[in-house]
């Protein structure tokens, strides 16, 4: 789905409004064990390349796991519309300023008391490949 | 978190109350290229043993999938509520009969025209190893 206009696909438009409005969604990666992990994480901004940012913080174990395997899945769930959403991508995380002073709000706060200088603060970018 | 006596353990009762009321989970399994997939599924019934049973068609992806790689993840989402609940166990596929009548409901009709003797009916059930 990977995109280099500067509009989004009509896909990627189409993947846009199905998550609208679910802030919050599971993100499942391979654990060590071979086994399947979800957890929730909010998503900070779905851009019109394809790509999916979140925070995470560096010492976290999803972290690990997914420099391991990047290959995960987001699930967005929106029960009372009906609305569920699987995406596959590829995960990558980055340390890059720039990007977490664009992502940064207040509401972060209680998760990185250090505010946007916080050194625990990583991006995590996933790039959609298909979702369904 | 296997439980052979009558009662429900403290875990599983806990477990029981946080995915009570949100009726659709995804469930995560391998796909055969090594990613990782999510499809809405409707849960039927969770049992005092730790057993977590929903139906699914013979024919469908996700047996084939989960046949291959029995180590699934399903995520229960209740965004208003907040609750984000991950369960990793372990799937089989069952064509038990007396299985299917007793979670059978009009409402699966849907899915299922030929009712509960539709042949393509299986059980797919999962035995929570873990919940987060």
């Amino acid at each position: 789905m990977k995109n280099d206009e500067h509009q989004p696909t009509a896909d990627l438009r189409r993947l846009g409004e199905l998550i609208e409005g679910i802030e919050v969604a599971m993100l499942t990666t391979h654990a060590a064990d071979g086994s399947i992990v979800s957890r929730p994480i909010q998503t900070l901004q779905f851009d019109h390349c394809g790509d999916l940012y979140f925070f995470t913080a560096a010492d976290s174990g999803k972290v690990e796991e997914l420099i391991a395997h990047p290959d995960v899945n987001l699930s967005y769930a929106h029960p009372s519309k009906q609305r569920y959403v699987s995406i596959r991508g590829q995960a990558s995380v980055e340390r890059d300023r720039a990007k977490i002073h664009e992502l940064w709000s207040p509401l972060q706060k209680p998760f990185f008391p250090g505010g946007e200088d916080d050194p625990r603060i990583v991006v995590l970018r996933v790039q959609v490949r298909d979702a369904a």
